[in-house]
């Protein structure tokens, strides 16, 4: 049995997130199906991650045993001809047997995209956040900074979430602009449920003068998600990368 | 009644096209409904062209008579508002009664977009042309250079169109890297039906190696389609801009 690798990229709003759910699309049942397609193998695919419904990736990595000894640039080759045009697979390797896509994985980077156009944009539809009201960078990235360090984020959770440990480290934490868009780059740890969109939601909160800096700091002691900005849509979210001690691919 | 032109933008692949047609959805349709929903007017939209089913807008103008006294910014949002999220009004105005979107137009630009990633990307399905083979910019700008001036495009249409005249003069032509992407850049004064895909499909097949310079010139001789190369995909079309000789907005 060999430890494959995929990196994929898909459309998160064809799917409805990553992970097995009942009466609904996701890219790990589609992944699993497609690799029964190819090998007739039954597998159990382990993904770096849960991402929502509608959120994007442009590298999810994921790993899987396999009997068959097909080549990994024709699996890669095969999956791409039977997967849906919304889910795609970049590259594919052997791994160590103790690679696991999620416990495995270092850090990990997003990026979250709002559109700043006085109108909305037919192309941004479902790729990026709409954002009608004045965004000042300078104000956006002072949030931005206080979020990097070791911080307990519970504050920046959504609610349901069984992670008992809140504390995470967030490496670099930046907005930028990219055209009509203002860009959120973020790398860390690790995330909790929802906190990326959250921090997001938080920095516009700011951005609107509805809360200080000093306020922000505090959900680090509070804890109080209500206290933070919204936990704005998951369709503006894309996984950028995840990265792993070692070389991959 | 005033003459209100508009400027829009929408993704082409959510419409069967410009024009009004039986049983399909249309952006002409989408937004005649619109205008009648907001003004209680029945109105005759006239576009700047037709485009086809899948081709995408970024600057789209039409104009109608309306006797509604309501403001050009009322308007747009209130067309905004009601329109589906694939189609947006950019700008409103008055022009002159005599201004019509398609015969006072003096010059238009398209896009068209090649995606060249050695896998699909999820995030270009229908917003470019994946093109998996080698592509030579060197190569692709020799045959747009053949584009360029006043020339018989007769080999370059899709057969069934009415129109008499094909001479057309291409003002700017050139293929430019974006990224992932190549892209064809063409501004003239007039384009005949399908003409700028059929003009990148021949660039193609000359950068297949299966025709030569010699050749494309040849096509405004012998006006011969079959001898040119393929009509290629309408989703990686994107109707750039149009040009009139006065200021609209």
């Amino acid at each position: 049995m060999r430890n494959v690798v995929l990196c994929l990229s898909f459309l998160g709003t064809a799917f409805h997130g990553w992970q097995k759910q009942k009466n609904a699309e996701t890219v790990s049942e589609t992944l699993e199906k497609a690799i029964g397609t190819v090998t007739g193998e039954k597998t159990s695919v382990k993904g770096c991650g849960r991402t929502d419904s509608g959120v994007h990736a442009l590298n999810y990595y994921c790993n899987f045993t396999l009997s068959s000894r097909i080549s990994c640039e024709g699996l890669k080759n095969a999956l791409n001809a039977v997967l849906p045009e919304t889910v795609s697979v970049k590259k594919a390797a052997v791994a160590d047997d103790g690679f696991h896509a999620r416990f495995s994985a270092v850090s990990k980077e997003y990026r979250y995209r709002i559109y700043r156009g006085a109108v909305k944009d037919p192309f941004s539809v479902g790729r990026a956040l709409w954002y009608k009201y004045p965004l000042d960078l300078e104000k956006l990235n002072a949030a931005a900074a206080v979020y990097a360090g070791e911080h307990d984020f519970s504050a920046f959770e959504a609610s349901g979430s069984s992670v008992k440990d809140k504390i995470r480290t967030v490496y670099e934490s930046e907005f930028y602009e990219d055209g009509d868009f203002i860009v959120y780059r973020v790398k860390g740890n690790g995330f909790l449920y929802n906190m990326v969109r959250i921090m997001v939601g938080t920095a516009l909160k700011y951005n609107e003068g509805k809360m200080s800096i000093d306020d922000i700091k505090a959900l680090f002691e509070t804890g109080d998600r209500s206290a933070a900005g919204k936990t704005v849509a998951g369709y503006g979210l894309y996984l950028y990368d995840v990265y792993y001690g070692e070389e991959l691919f």
